[in-house]
């Protein structure tokens, strides 16, 4: 009898979704909208209702399921309670107990997003081929996950892997969404590098390549670093120092075997890497240096793959 | 039939040892020399005969013997293999391996001296209770030791928990002993806040309690910043805002339930902890706040647990 794994990738405003054979190939992946109205209260019944219907869609029983992962955007202790998810408007309580509730199905395991991705890049991903790693990902801001031995580390309050809140900075003056000042997400996220660049272009009026775009992303401020282009070359600086800095400080921590960098920046390349590893060159000890640097490859589909991993650990 | 453990804390001047039994009392401790002539090559053999003759004393067969645990002062790999322990003049091999060809003991458990005092006092000293500790060593230098699960994290090339080489200040022009400059060690290490005095009191002629001593330790440095000098009050804030900061790395990296300071300053007391536990809060995020801080409690014997412990797992 075939057996399968649902991974589910709960977002702000979609749900990923996966059914996976259980040796962890994917058969099938679909979205659904995260209702969060009335603190969140229909996400878990969606996603049931909508296991529910690929079970019956696939002529799939309940006891063919070897389990559900599921990340979730906040902080979850190792045994899947969240700890609030002011994202979704969740108070406390155990995720993956209420998923079993809905669905029948016993083994559940639920994970924050970030640490989830980690595993997935780590299992099938920029992280293939390695025991331990980090994974930082750079998007609206800054997250990261640890892998230590194949597994999430998941830290006492959940908040291992808090690479976005490092402090990297302690003079700065502007206060990050954490409330604390200096925050590595405040330089190194998409966000930040946008901003960077919009206040770069308004200081003064030396010219610029990234004035030659309506918006300025990550893409065109790393094409026109490329290019020599000297206030690109300045956020570049900045955005490669602190997460280098940031970097550096994982691995005197931990001492993963790699680093996957992922989020919408890494779809830059290489060059994202090259500028990031000289930067973390600079503050590691002997031994530490010359880590594995990857870029990620699963992309959105990342946390789907680890929640899967999670269930079969 | 009694059951024994031995422990070992290979340190550059001496060996400690101890006899312990099974579940973990300790029997007798002692010390032999640690003969580092011809490039440490007596070291392992003198442990091993200091234990045979232990034995005959105590009439304990090699069977009795439950295994032998020790640190050893230099990054180590999980399964036992030095990578080198300049401070012995030992090159690349397996301690583990070694120690049973020597003895006759099959279990033999070797790791790094500092993951080992980390464990040490994670299951009988100041971080008793706890199952996740990050624990400093502030003496010659810092040193670090992080305990997951009450198990060592080694890390991939034996150097995580290397806190004392944290980069934690980038404007640093003078160089730490391990090459980079801006290490935590420069500022939090018994030698860096001697060194401080030193140069406060050379650069300028103002009056402090600091002058009526000969030499100036950690001892008299947090009395006069007890008794409110402004010297020593100068290099105390030094010494915690940078300790608190690498704390906060370790925080946002691992999220251990505790923190546990150890080491020749640790022994100024509860004032050590209050001041760097001031500047650690200023550092972390929300979910990191209000850790608990605990002082050292074993000493010199920390690393001899430890390494009694890494047997009993």
């Amino acid at each position: 009898m075939a057996q399968y794994i649902y991974g589910v990738d709960l977002g702000g405003t979609t749900v990923k979704m996966g059914l996976f054979a259980e040796k962890g190939n994917i058969v099938e992946k679909w979205e659904i909208v995260t209702r969060k109205e009335n603190s969140g209260e229909h996400i878990l019944p969606d996603i049931a209702a909508s296991i529910q219907e690929k079970n019956t869609e696939k002529g799939i029983q309940t006891e063919d399921i070897i389990g559900i992962g599921i990340g979730v955007p906040g902080p979850i202790t190792e045994d899947g309670r969240v700890l609030k998810c002011a994202n979704l408007g969740w108070g406390i309580f155990s995720v993956a107990d209420r998923l079993t509730e809905l669905t029948g199905v016993k083994k559940v395991k639920a994970g924050n997003d970030a640490n989830v991705a980690a595993l997935g890049e780590q299992w099938r991903g920029g992280g293939r081929g390695f025991n331990s790693i980090a994974m930082v990902t750079l998007g609206t801001g800054v997250g990261g996950g640890i892998i230590l031995n194949g597994k999430i580390l998941t830290g006492s309050n959940g908040a291992a892997g808090e690479i976005g809140h490092l402090t990297v900075n302690r003079e700065e003056t502007r206060t990050c969404g954490c409330g604390k000042k200096g925050c590595l997400e405040q330089y190194s996220s998409a966000t930040a590098i946008m901003r960077m660049a919009r206040e770069g272009l308004e200081a003064s009026d030396r010219p610029s390549l990234l004035r030659d775009y309506a918006e300025v992303t990550g893409k065109e401020i790393f094409q026109a670093y490329g290019q020599g282009d000297e206030l690109a070359g300045e956020i570049v600086k900045e955005f490669a120092e602190y997460l280098g800095l940031g970097l550096s400080h994982v691995a005197a921590v931990v001492d993963a075997e790699a680093f996957v960098i992922g989020g919408g920046v890494s779809k830059n390349g290489q060059v994202v890497i090259d500028v990031i590893k000289a930067e973390y060159e600079k503050n590691v000890m002997f031994a530490l240096k010359n880590k594995e640097f990857r870029l990620a490859e699963l992309g959105n589909d990342a946390g789907m793959y680890g929640a899967v991993r999670m269930v079969m650990e």
